[in-house]
């Protein structure tokens, strides 16, 4: 066992088994506080959420609290390693959620890999959360459950592998774009991966002006074309074209986006593709192509990947934190484009009104204490303008109230 | 609004929602921190967990996790208030499980009324928790939930509103039987109320020697009888009887054991009871019959209440803190009949070796800091001896373990 692995085991059993616990936020020393926090005092607030469903946000930890729920079939890079075994991702998640924006959340593993089986017990539990966000559940099974929960339930569900991963791309694609003094709607990109992150990032650049035709996706089996039989979500992507293999495609390229796995991306690849190419090579822990590679045969191109130890880390945590903060605050019944969208040019605007901004620093990194009083009201102001809130907050007010929270924060 | 009323929706909403708060156990501090508490560290346990189940009580949360699950259809004295409204007594739960043993536990509120769906929901969450703790569902289905879940799940399941009123209820009724020198082979017992809790209480005096041709029982419609049309639970404590009201079968009772509702017992039924009757009118607030009315017909008579303001308080409390603390600290896969047995015991015992034992004096208090130390290594005890439990504990090793728990408690 090497050094990180004894060292991330070490870190889980020290002290107390995992790294969460529940914390009691009010006074419980007497039996006067007891007879608030329960019997008889806390049937006044059940009364008053039965007669106002509103009211339990004020009352209860539904206000400030989220599910992360999985069912295993998909978790990190381990693939369907099942409910049980991807508990420590779940919880690292809630520690996300806690550290960046001060929210609540309560993990849940689920043992069912049946869609429509899972989608009825996932709804089941919505009284519990003020949002939901789905995680590691495996493609094509993701869009499916994800919109259903969507169309049934009226708090906000959001599939983090999907959409956090196309926001994050979508804003440092933005300002790659933008740095090489390309146009969105010219550039050519080559996609390796068509899982639900890779699809989600397609569907979100066509949303910020890429054009379909322009896109060439490859999964497993080689180039997404009309000649193959292909289901669901993939056979939206499928080209015309008589180029089977990746490398066939990417001549060329100015945009290289990988959600796929090592080794999928070569140097010849590379040579092959636009001048001053940008090479999102994502696959998590080893790149497509390790950019130092990359920087051998493309000294210039813009490289961003998933690790903390290269310049450019896409993250999700950059934006899920965010988004539910401010569906949360602003009392949204969903997080709908809108805000997506809102986020995707707040993160891409923090990066470029930041004096690092360059080929090495397209998206804000992941520890800056900036992110959320400069990303959340975005966000809230986005959810309002489209309908979904519940409340429109003053942003100052909010910003300040942020800026607070963030100070608190560990 | 009463004085008592504001204070408990002032309580629930000051500072933040609710009273529950998720924590954060290990660093996060740093980027290395989150490289252990996330990707890519946090694989390492993901894989060890798959390989072993068993070490999920090691590497996450599981190790100290009970949910609080409910459906919302049987809340306090509230009766069907649905899922959502029942969140403040979940959450109540919750603080009880962290304040008296710190136990960590999440609180679902399921919005599924269908027993079956219930049961298939709740089965599905199993790999989440370490045990699991059901509330407030109503009568007769807890009890069909309940058995089906057992069967189901390897890890504990237990109803507490049935069980843990049983076990509390058991533990003062011993008492007070022993004190007035009885044997509770002869009491005659009168039990008005046939929900979940009356059903489980009288199946637990039943296995403490108690005879079932002693003991009459009241639903709303009058005494169960041969003659009615009874369904489930009820049938079994049908008889043969033309008596039909509870003033018809109390003349003589030893015991008043009341899980009904307030006015339901008489000053005149109390004087046609045996000398030095044994009253529990647990009614929730309001008593069968007050203390005071009790004492003008039988100044002798021993009364427990549900209230905190009278002596002898039955409340759960006193035992489901530390009878999932046992068994998750032994690694049992369920909480058999002799671990509940072992509870009465302990329970009874803590009263009488107090100094204050006596009539104002059955059962402990539940702010006794002496229960989390004298009450868990005995059920822990049980649990191993009666093959359930994965470890045996060094008792005494324990005892000073749980001392030190104690003093760290809020």
């Amino acid at each position: 066992m090497s050094n990180l692995e004894q060292k991330a085991l070490d870190y889980h059993q020290a002290g107390a088994p995992g790294k969460i616990a529940i914390a009691v936020t009010k006074s419980v020393a007497s039996q006067d506080d007891l007879s608030l926090a329960y019997s008889p005092g806390v049937a006044v607030p059940c009364v008053e959420i039965q007669r106002d469903p509103s009211l339990a946000y004020k009352y209860t930890a539904k206000g400030n609290l989220v599910a992360v729920i999985t069912n295993g079939t998909a978790v990190l890079g381990l693939g369907n390693i099942g409910a049980l075994a991807g508990k420590p991702v779940m919880e690292g998640k809630v520690v996300l959620f806690k550290k960046f924006a001060g929210i609540d959340s309560f993990d849940i593993e689920i043992d069912e890999t049946d869609p429509d089986k899972l989608v009825d017990i996932i709804a089941a539990l919505h009284p519990t959360f003020g949002g939901i966000n789905l995680e590691d559940i495996k493609a094509p099974e993701c869009f499916y459950i994800e919109r259903k929960l969507r169309e049934r339930l009226s708090i906000p569900v959001f599939h983090d592998d999907q959409h956090g991963t196309a926001i994050v791309v979508g804003s440092g694609l933005l300002n790659a774009i933008e740095m090489t003094g390309r146009d969105i709607a010219d550039v050519k990109i080559v996609c390796s991966g068509a899982g639900a992150a890779a699809i989600a990032c397609l569907e979100l650049i066509l949303s910020l002006g890429a054009r379909r035709e322009n896109i060439f996706v490859c999964d497993s089996k080689g180039v997404l074309t009309t000649a193959r039989e292909l289901d669901g979500e993939k056979k939206a992507w499928a080209r015309d074209t008589p180029a089977t293999r990746l490398s066939q495609v990417i001549e060329g390229a100015d945009v290289f986006l990988g959600l796929s796995g090592p080794g999928l991306l070569s140097q010849a690849d590379v040579k092959s593709m636009a001048k001053q190419p940008i090479i999102f090579a994502l696959a998590n822990p080893e790149p497509e192509l390790r950019p130092e590679l990359v920087r051998e045969v493309a000294p210039d191109a813009i490289i961003a990947t998933g690790r903390s130890d290269y310049p450019n880390q896409i993250n999700n945590a950059l934006c899920f934190p965010y988004l539910f903060r401010a569906a949360l605050d602003s009392g949204a019944s969903t997080i709908n484009q809108e805000m997506k969208i809102a986020c995707v040019v707040a993160l891409a605007g923090m990066a470029r009104s930041d004096e690092r901004f360059g080929k090495d620093y397209v998206v804000p990194g992941l520890l800056d204490p900036r992110l959320l009083v400069g990303v959340t009201p975005k966000i809230a102001q986005a959810a309002f303008r489209s309908g979904v809130a519940r409340k429109e907050l003053d942003l100052e007010a909010y910003a300040a109230h942020l800026a607070k929270l963030g100070e608190s924060l560990i």
